[in-house]
């Protein structure tokens, strides 16, 4: 397709190597950095990938988003910590036909841009990635990264609009019929696995798959997410549901042969930053929550996670 | 009654603490000490006590139990991931009428016992105490500190024996006549009160029981504990049962009122020593699993202390 214009808000890991990835395809993509702007601005960015490394030695990098200009496309690839200032930076990019494709963790995340910008344009996408950033700006594409697209209205339209923009990518896209039931199940390796290896001492995911105990409570938490997705699921009003054993093995599988990888939460962690409990536990939580469904390793795992969380502002 | 003599063996701050209000009652108590042995033989034992500030200025201490010689009781004391120790260390002290009196944590200490040394003479205590070691020498009781005395084959007169042997002491010392029962109520406060503390990354107890979400699943781990001590309760053939609500109400008054109390196995975390995890978590949760009680916080926070535990030794 002709080239767009797209805008990175958030550009760590994730948002740098998909931005990257729409780049080396051929659109003109606007990266807006903090940590990494002069680093990208001086030697351009660099990706190593199983599918192939490659640079860009001077992409059109920002530290302030009013710089930008209206653009086709934004890609929002905030942290949810940082949530709160995803309007501030995303409103100087928008003319009235920009779409913008929320490439965030958790729950309610596209519910709350909508809030913002209106539902219409807003989609969410959930990389399914092993990706690592290393010193600044090089990022390490490590394993897996298909992405799955959906809209918030769940449009057909729409989402292949959203396909046509990756398709000339060297990423594997594919659209989803519900944007909800996507969610819900990006969650079922999210929570589980950056709860158990955070809370289980800064583990890797091959600690939780090899500990047959660690491995046990990673299944029942899938059955709970499967519980409370499918009523959530239910309660909007959509026929879509969760395929438990297609989902659960699905996970399994992949984090199986995912060697030792540290999930985005485990190194938040470790480094002392902010972790996503909000949206990666609580909302799911809170929905279980009001829908009735009894979901202990989720209500337990959140629990330790936002104590965890806090101590380290304690400290 | 008349003096006994008394061979406390593994004399941390609990061992310490009960076997010097024993001296301090008269009783003939040799302690067993390895990090406190120079300390104590040096300046003697001081205990610091909302019960009474008091010293033992030189008692009866050993680096080595076969100089203790028989005696009447032991008072053993060791932590249960010294357990194994334990064989070696007591049976020097036992002549045919000594009885032993088991002052642990855990599940299935005393059954441990009875397999080396006969089941008539084996007892349980179950200290609910807040109890911290300061300087080598120096214990300070902080609060509580009453202790509940059963017999591994619950006779009463057995029972009655241990009480004697504490009448004399500042000690709130009291009979059960279901051991088994009252060991359970006891994990009723260790796995949720040690488990959350060390898993929510160290923190206080009073952390637990203020905390919403926490608090929630520090009851709900108790009621699986009750359900579990009930099924393990029938599956012996006795008739005790733990009184749910009562327990679990005595369980958060007491720590309502403990303040910013550290459980032992969070000052083991933070110290880089090995955790309870054995005989606190994992015992409970294979007679759970045994006996069909499905207990998933039980379950969760035994696979996360296991891990926690075993990254403290590859660190």
């Amino acid at each position: 397709m002709a080239a767009q214009s797209v805008a990175v808000i958030g550009a760590g890991a994730v948002g740098s190597y998909y931005g990257a990835r729409l780049a080396q395809a051929g659109h003109d993509v606007r990266f807006l950095m903090r940590r990494d702007f002069r680093a990208v601005r001086q030697s351009g960015l660099r990706v190593t990938s199983p599918d192939g490394d490659f640079d860009l030695p001077s992409p059109s990098v920002h530290d302030d988003s009013s710089q930008i200009g209206h653009v086709d496309w934004v890609l929002c690839a905030l942290k949810t910590t940082s949530l709160g200032d995803a309007p501030a930076l995303v409103a100087p990019c928008l003319g009235p036909d920009t779409r913008i494709l929320c490439l965030m963790n958790g729950l309610g995340v596209e519910e709350r841009f909508a809030d913002w910008f209106g539902e219409e344009r807003i989609f969410g996408g959930l990389a399914f990635t092993c990706i690592n950033r290393e010193k600044p700006g090089c990022v390490s594409h490590l394993r897996y990264g298909a992405v799955t697209v959906g809209h918030l209205g769940d449009d057909p339209a729409e989402v292949q609009r959203a396909l046509d923009l990756w398709s000339g990518a060297t990423v594997d896209f594919d659209g989803t019929p519900s944007l909800l039931r996507s969610r819900w199940e990006k969650l079922g390796w999210n929570i589980p696995f950056n709860g158990l290896c955070v809370a289980g001492g800064a583990i890797t995911t091959d600690r939780v798959v090899t500990d047959p105990d660690l491995r046990a409570a990673a299944r029942r938490t899938m059955d709970e997410i499967v519980d409370a997705g499918n009523a959530d699921l239910a309660a909007h009003g959509q026929t879509a549901r969760i395929d438990r054993d297609a989902m659960i093995e699905r996970m399994f599988g992949l984090t199986d042969a995912m060697g030792a990888y540290r999930p985005s939460t485990m190194i938040d962690f470790v480094e002392g930053r902010p972790m996503e409990v909000e949206e990666m536990f609580a909302e799911p939580l809170r929905r279980a929550r009001a829908l009735g469904v009894d979901t202990p390793h989720i209500a337990l795992l959140t629990a330790l996670m936002r104590s965890l969380d806090q101590r380290r502002e304690g400290d």
